[in-house]
């Protein structure tokens, strides 16, 4: 039957309850796997999936082979180059961040990063120290280990107190790993998941804003304390500004010159990409040249700018990390795991988006956590990626980790040979060549005015979790964030849009009836579609959006009805009342009694259903009843409640709505549930659902389905001589009705209804 | 149109498209409310809406002119009579708990009670002292005015201590009042929808747990100090049990009687509650024959038990709260704000569903934030509702808050007169009465076993509220629970049951094929229905399901599609292949390549649609393409996509959603969308979804207009001398399928496809 017949949709096919149709259509018994089975499954051995954990334990197995070397190898030298000397510097700046000596940073832009190389899965980001993570390290050293008392600033031993925050740092970096390792291990990556793309804009866009305002100070080359707690960023800036009269020009200049140059050459690179053989290095020349600026014109003696100066050479052998600090620091070793694996993870997802391929959350943190392990034994402190040098490094061509591998052999030059050559140095350098890498990220702010114009929500889960992540700091911004945005999510699960549904068009379809004018409403029937999952924090606004459709409570009016058959049997006892063939007849002026008198009833009395087995009459609720009693009248039969949308209803709901339905089935409204999803009926039945008032027979296939069962009801019964027969597998034979002028639009709408 | 034909559902209409459906229905252009029209109305006033507010501010106006004063009048009595014994005796018992003298427990018990009367919204909760909130008092007070130091206990001034430790209690009070006010008044009420059923049950639970091991120490008679941290419940107990041996034998034995008297008698009460005029005031007579007993006696002097002692007779002077106090206890505060309320609420609402009436969330906070306010003038400590004087109130026949009235005269009596009776009784004896009325809520362990076969989800959350509530103490359990439960929220939004559909029984019904034996899949058609919310969690997710269900990835294809064009094209131009009107062949015994200079170009390049106008045939990706070309077989040339059941889609879901599509229409694969819901077509235009690749013209109205449409376009792609018209308005006269023999058992299905 399923062919086309012209443009036209033409279907003959019995009336289907949910009942008929599962006996017309032989279900299959399918064995749905339990948990345990998943388990097992989970725990099983082969060689094919020994293969596939090794493979995907280390990526580098993978990718590496299907090296392009001819295609790729010079871009990736390239980027290397650049990528691996704003390590150096950004190491160098950061390590200042953290409270230890500059050449410590080089430490961390060198260990993680061949780790990465081996179990990373991104291949674009530049894996090293990232400043706010630094902040958050140098948070824990400072506390630990605070300067000498402020007062007698002897410097008696500051080589000891280095040691020891050097220490703490590693101590700290290493326990961060092992949580990252350990998350990464029980597979908790998932958690990306609910870092959104508005959520993650906003973040790095936060995190760009605390890059630049930690800057600052090497820019104007102040003396500013980090503060590593929520509105640090404010008592920053408020510290930075206090002290702007202290600026040294030298280095503001410096720093405006050195920005501008590398801004501008950057555009240029972006604009004549297709021109140009290769991107400028302008980190690298910028650098060269400042050095040997900064070093023949003297800068240090004559400007008193702050140069990076002497730095450690070689390498330290590896340190067991020290227990006691990590009992003290079990909360920022959290956080500084928690931050750096969603720092680095957002920056890679954006760069995995751009390129289009698969980045893996758990093998993120796996490599995350043994590249701090690694680099906290050899005294680096935490790492995860800089956005600007990230940036730096897919914008001069990186094009996997390899370009990694050559960052880090650079920096592993200037740590054994040529580190002597960067003492010139400004820092004031170091911080302008970070900036001018930010702009990629602060250009996202553009994206709040898209995403205003496509989803409100989406820009408010945006806005906040920007505003929180810059006030309250990256870690306790980013779980607000996340924790807002999983509200936003019950909130728009929870606000459900329930309409009343009528025929448009006169086949079967329905919709909205305020949508469309030419409408059609069986009489007596209401059709009302819940269009969200129904569970315990919406149940009672459905309730209240399904009572506000029938215009009224269906509990009140079996309440009055109830009160309204005690009134009638007292009144028939007392001879108040008589029946007649006509109906029953008041025969004495009732005197309006009391009500107090027959309301010593118990309520829950008054919620059974209407029993008129004792009385000698039928009792139509339409019709006028006798003297002094009312009862409110019930202009509707009938009620569809369309479940195609509701995708999930938990217990609290279920009971209410069966409480509703019982209200309903009590006053003699069929109720029917049509469309309901996959599974419903049986964890309906499994809930014990179902009983002599509510039973399976309610549910039907489509709305169509159960207007066509209602209407046959009510022809039957207002007709009793024409009896057809609803049973199942009669009517082989079926009437088809005339097709001409079906359009709705050309008929008109029949004006006399069947009941 | 819609009439009943037999027990048939026949349809004969045009295939809608959602273009043709609105083209040829009239939509009215309706206008929706904005933010500010909501605005403006909340902020509207009118006579009729200011009486609303009196009413709803004031409660009592509207339920106590329709007080059935001749029915309610005596159970509310002896109700009020019971309550207000025990109010008194709790009242004693949790001053103790909160390090205050024992008289002062009496005003916490009556203040609030005369305000809840005015402002409350439930009929049968016993509002005062609570003993996890005496608790939480308690902790702050201890904390703020510790012990003596312990060493020389001089007990000089213990008068002073005690001064100082009443005037703490009422300042926290005060200030949780505050919070309470605050939350009421901007309608924060909106809390409570979190507080589902089983969360309830589980939390209720927890508290009774938390009341029982509180008395412990009375039962005992042993000195246990109050523990108010995470796992406090394990101390106390370990404080219990360590001291067991200390045990007041005359104590426990009296608290054994009591206990199994009042169990027994409320059994009683309870079985024969028909035949008995009034339930048996058993707490009245224990505590009389008790504190008779123990004076004629003498218990205190011969078993040294535990007394109540002196207490302090009359009023005192309000005082203003201690503001030095508020700023040490804004965290205090606000748990017990919450907590207050959140117990307080969900007892409330236990009775409202058992007596079916209405409680306002809002308007309950204003009640308790009044009383607390109030109750902390009067050097009240914090009141909400305790669970057992509450179920007394209940059992003993409290109809409405008159009851309250009663046992706050109750207090009252003792507060101003007989105090001095109650000397002689034990504590035990108060800790008894307490515990045989937690019969109740801890019998709400059997919901365990329902919920687990009702609904596994609700069971956890019963379970993770009842233990985080028990063991993290009532506040950080409660956060918990709800966290625990948005999380289940968003967890079930996000896991979505995909199924890939088919035709049933051959007329318009799609069901997963999986379930049905006699199922009908339209040749080279994928029908797949996502049943939950799209969004940023679990967009990925819908797409490998998509992917998987398909059998391909699209971009895969595509890439492979360009490449094999590009070898074509370069074949082409070096003469190896040759077009001839059967196809291409290839001349050139082809050398093979190494496909790395193929490769040479960016993988942008090959996410475009392929493009053939340059070359001089169209290639058939389906036939065998030249030799040392494989391009994988797509076997599917149509997708559709029911989105019936998906109530929302965000941005993050669409942007992915729109990327998916145009990978499967750069590979000819037409995606139709189904069942959109109402304003999905308006939403996705404004998020400029479509363009030149993705149209409008791609949804269809339902699963069976889609196939319809997609059985026709390939029955005149295979045919097309018949050409029929696909515009609107064209057939009028309907071609009519012989409607005998549709029942999709009795025949076979077409073996023969059309294209």
């Amino acid at each position: 039957m399923v062919e086309p017949v012209g443009n036209h949709y033409v279907v003959a096919r019995p009336v289907y309850s949910e009942n008929l149709f599962n006996e017309e259509h032989e279900k299959l018994h399918r064995y749905h796997k339990t948990f345990w089975d998943h388990l097992k499954r989970y725990f099983s051995c082969s060689p094919q999936k020994a293969k596939k954990i090794v493979l995907h334990l280390f990526p580098v197995i993978s990718w590496l082979p299907a090296y392009r070397f001819r295609e790729w190898i010079l871009s990736d030298i390239s980027s290397g180059i650049n990528t691996g000397l704003v390590a150096v510097l950004q190491g160098l700046a950061f390590a200042l961040l953290v409270n230890v000596p500059p050449g410590y940073g080089l430490y961390a832009a060198f260990f993680p990063i061949l780790v990465y190389f081996i179990f990373g899965t991104s291949r674009h980001i530049s894996v090293g120290p990232f400043p706010v993570l630094s902040l958050m390290v140098g948070g824990a050293v400072v506390r630990l280990v605070p300067d000498e008392s402020a007062g007698n600033s002897t410097s008696t031993n500051t080589s000891a107190i280095d040691a020891e925050r050097v220490m703490v740092a590693a101590s700290v970096t290493f326990l961060s790993g092992i949580f990252q390792l350990l998350l990464g291990i029980f597979r908790f990556g998932f958690i990306v998941i609910y870092l959104s793309q508005p959520l993650i804009s906003g973040f790095t866009t936060a995190a760009a804003i605390h890059v630049l305002v930690s800057q600052l100070k090497f820019m104007f080359q102040l003396n500013v304390p980090g503060f590593n707690k929520p509105f640090g960023i404010i008592y920053t800036l408020e510290s930075v500004f206090s002290q702007i009269t202290k600026t040294n020009i030298a280095d503001l200049v410096t720093s405006l010159v050195v920005l501008v140059v590398v801004f501008i050459v950057k555009e240029i690179n972006e604009r004549y990409k297709a021109k140009l053989p290769a991107p400028i290095p302008i980190e690298l020349l910028v650098t060269v040249l400042a050095a040997l600026i900064s070093y023949f014109v003297k800068f240090e003696e004559k400007f008193n700018v702050a140069v990076i100066g002497k730095l450690q050479e070689g390498f330290q052998a590896p340190v067991a990390p020290d227990i006691g600090v990590f009992q003290k620091c079990v909360v920022d070793s959290i956080s500084i795991a928690i931050v750096g694996f969603a720092v680095a993870f957002s920056v890679a997802k954006v760069y995995s988006v751009k390129h289009d391929y698969p980045i893996d959350g758990n093998q993120e943190l796996i490599a995350f956590g043994l590249g701090n392990i690694v680099g906290g034994s050899f005294k680096g402190f935490a790492s995860s990626t800089a956005l600007s040098r990230s940036g730096v490094q897919e914008s001069t061509g990186g094009k996997t980790q390899i370009a990694g591998i050559i960052s880090a052999i650079i920096v592993l030059i200037v740590i054994l040979a040529i580190g002597f050559l960067l003492a010139p140095l400004q820092k004031s350098v170091l911080a302008s060549l970070a900036l001018g890498n930010l702009k990629g990220m602060l250009m996202q702010f553009k994206e709040i005015v898209i995403l205003w114009k496509k989803d409100k929500c989406d820009c408010v889960i945006w806005v906040v979790t920007f505003l929180a992540a810059v006030f309250l700091g990256l870690d306790i911004g980013l779980a607000t964030a996340v924790a807002f945005q999983l509200l936003t999510v019950v909130i728009r699960s929870q606000i459900p849009s329930c309409t009343v549904l009528a025929n448009v068009g006169r086949s079967n379809i329905y919709r909205n009836r305020k949508d469309f004018t030419d409408i059609y409403e069986p009489e007596g029937v209401k059709i009302f579609k819940c269009s969200s999952p129904i569970f315990f924090a919406n149940i009672e606004f459905f309730r209240q959006k399904l009572i506000t459709a029938v215009g009224f409570n269906p509990q009140r009016i079996l309440r009055k009805r109830n009160k309204a058959l005690r009134k009638i049997r007292k009144m028939l006892k007392k001879g108040e009342l008589q029946v007649t063939p006509k109906g029953m007849i008041c025969v004495v002026n009732h005197t309006q009694e009391s009500d107090e008198e027959l309301d010593n009833n118990s309520i829950e009395e008054l919620d059974q259903p209407t029993n008129m087995t004792d009385l000698p009459i039928q009792i139509n609720w339409g019709a006028d009843l006798p003297l002094g009693i009312t009862v409110p009248r019930v202009d509707i039969h009938s009620i569809i409640l369309d479940f195609s949308s509701v995708s999930f209803l938990d217990f609290s709901a279920m009971r209410v709505l069966q409480k509703t339905l019982k209200e309903f089935v009590r006053i003699d409204i069929d109720v029917y549930i049509t469309g309901a999803p996959e599974g419903f009926l049986d964890k309906l039945e499994r809930s014990a659902f179902f009983d002599e008032e509510i039973k399976t027979s309610m549910l039907f296939l489509t709305i169509h389905d159960a207007v066509l069962h209602i209407l046959m009801k009510k022809d039957v019964a207002s007709s009793p001589k024409l009896k057809l027969s609803e049973e199942k597998g009669s009517g082989k034979d079926y009437v088809v009705i005339p097709t001409n002028g079906l359009r709705s639009r050309e008929h008109t709408i029949p004006t006399e209804t069947k009941f």
